[in-house]
């Protein structure tokens, strides 16, 4: 007698087929005594058609009819899936954003939730009815569409959760739930039972593509219990608790996130003096390229140092042109730099309580004579980079290393 | 310095190529001075994609939620408008009918516009903003979105222009006027000019695709001037108004409508009571079948007389079925059919003080050999029908015995 969120994705919700899977699976919750809200995304491939149209036409300068227009996307799919839970005799009713309302700021294309009104929904469900909610949009308080950014019908979905006080929020995608790491590259990893809030918002800034980091840091911020399921086969999934898992020795790893898209740019015989690292990446975030990982060591006896920073490897050439007008400005050494480069990371709360995690992964890559290239930390993570030949070697060492493999964990 | 509402339909938006068209029309109307609200329908092909959609899953049973389904089609087409035409430099802005809102009743999929709100359109042309109002849609009184059915952004445009008291509401099509018949039929056949609302609404009715009969009567209601006019290229096009022209000789007969899917039924020695005609048709309606023309002659010596009706030729079958159920209850004598008739029509409030009309229509039908079926007549029309076989023929002799060729009057 649970009241649950269920959200699916694009791929869910893909076709006629696809939605009526989705209808059935939530009329069995509802015959098993649970109150359901239903949030959808667009179908697959719509969201994409609309904006390349909107696109086309020089939409990037009008970001509040873009909104309009890919909103739209959400609409259908929740009429599509209000349609077919009524013809399975499931009372259902759509819901789109103003109707509620779904309250954000004004940042059209990326806005922030403030405010969900609950009332309407409420109402449904004393009622009986199932709300079909379009996922991804907002209203802002000029009575314009909003949309939450890509990902954003996870959020939509958390955030209901979050304001009805539902007992879960079922994510339904089409994995059946978070791993050790990825099943493609290491054969033998293992779906985990749960993870933590923190665990998973590292997993998934640092690659996992299971949830949008920014629903994960709301579910946390609210405490809302979040399961990741398959929309395609039936089963526990993982849940991501707010709690750390008492009951049973914490592992010291959950998982191995890694990316393969990242660029290593670094200045050489920088002067050892305040303001070196604004001036240097300063014009690189102008340019709208977002920096990962930054690393500088102490100076040497010459007073000057060696500074890097990693990019997305689609922003290499142009953040390479950008630094190194800025090293020259600032009278450092050459620009060097390696688009050839990915980054693992291990993730775990259990970091926290345990020393030792990084030097039992530092001589697993030793072992296997896997260069590390630059290293950066975190209270639950570790990532290094490496030369991108070593991706999956280093991977499969790392899952060894710390157990992960294996026979699943409770369900 | 005109205030003009143009409408689009789903061809006139039917690519990026034409919704450029669509933003360059109006970027000139308003270089030229003019205020412009724009109305748009749906992307050519768009709505009958969501319907096909929706009604594999069962959308009949679900109006609500058609109409949800059926609207993202307009959003989106009015998002796009409004981002063409920043791209030319016009400030706009779309609308979707909960914005404004256009308050219709709750009939879903067959809404009627009940009031609609100005203010946010009027604070947007007094800003210099060009309002893109999307077209079919409406808010019923419990927040739910409506849709006009087909044809219902004419509607809204029409009642748009009452609404904002403008000086023209012009629909752009793929033609370029109102034709004194199909030119496909009779390559002589002639643009009208203009044309009174009462003539367009027999048209409309009759056959004639260029406007829906609810907006026609909706624009008479409340003598908002409409104007016909291609979207492909650039003409006076056809003056629907008020007004019977004065200034000069009104024509007996402006123009020839015809139907070609129409079916005949006719029940033989119906007992010549009272209510025969509501036992018979009754059941028909009850299916929900359209009847169109109906005749009945005076009884027979034998108090029996023939019942004779008309109906779309894709209702015919399951029409006849159920005549024949309510014929035998009655004690009528048998039914017959035909589902190869036609029905050919004229139209002109110059009838209205001209006699004779009829009489030179029947003449010249009778001079070709061509027998008439069923004749019925209102006010300003007379329609015949007639075996399909003769249509061309029909149309082509009664355009030439009315003086509807040759060139075009004023324009």
């Amino acid at each position: 007698m649970a009241l649950l969120v269920h959200k699916y994705g694009g791929t869910s919700v893909g076709s006629l087929e696809r939605i009526e899977a989705v209808a059935a699976r939530v009329a069995r919750h509802c015959a098993e005594g649970h109150r359901v809200v239903v949030v959808v995304s667009a179908m697959s491939g719509e969201t994409n058609r609309l904006q390349a149209l909107g696109l086309d036409l020089g939409g990037q300068a009008v970001p509040r009819e873009m909104d309009v227009l890919l909103a739209s996307g959400e609409q259908a799919s929740a009429a599509l899936t209000a349609i077919a839970l009524k013809g399975l005799g499931v009372p259902a009713q759509s819901f789109l954003a103003d109707q509620l309302p779904i309250r954000t700021d004004s940042a059209h294309t990326r806005a922030r939730i403030e405010h969900i009104a609950t009332e309407a929904l409420c109402d449904a469900l004393d009622g009986g009815v199932v709300p079909v909610v379009a996922g991804f949009q907002g209203l802002a308080v000029d009575g314009s569409i909003t949309t939450l950014g890509r990902g954003g019908s996870d959020t939509t979905a958390v955030a209901l959760a979050a304001a009805l006080k539902a007992d879960e929020c079922q994510i339904y995608t089409d994995v059946d739930g978070v791993y050790t790491t990825d099943p493609r590259v290491v054969s033998s990893a293992r779906r985990l039972p749960r993870v933590t809030f923190e665990e998973m918002l590292e997993m998934a800034s640092l690659g996992s593509k299971v949830l949008h980091p920014r629903s994960v840091e709301f579910a946390g911020k609210y405490g809302v219990p979040v399961r990741v399921l398959s929309s395609f086969e039936e089963g526990p999934g993982t849940l991501i608790t707010l709690e750390e898992d008492d009951s049973m020795e914490q592992p010291l790893v959950s998982g191995i996130a890694f990316t393969r898209d990242e660029a290593k740019i670094s200045v050489r015989a920088v002067p050892d003096v305040p303001g070196v690292a604004s001036s240097l990446l300063g014009p690189v975030s102008a340019c709208g390229i977002e920096v990962d990982m930054i690393v500088q060591n102490l100076a040497n006896d010459g007073g000057q140092n060696d500074f890097t920073f990693t990019v997305k490897r689609g922003d290499y050439d142009r953040a390479l042109a950008v630094v190194r007008d800025a090293a020259d400005a600032l009278g450092a050494g050459p620009v060097v730099g390696d688009a050839k480069i990915v980054k693992v990371s291990v993730v775990g709360v259990g970091m926290r309580s345990h020393a030792g995690v990084a030097t039992q992964m530092f001589a697993a890559l030793a072992k296997e004579n896997i260069n590390i290239q630059m290293i950066s930390t975190s209270e639950i993570k570790i990532s290094v980079v490496l030369d991108e030949k070593y991706l999956e070697l280093a991977v499969r060492t790392i899952h060894d290393t710390f157990g992960l493999e294996g026979a699943e964990g409770e369900g």
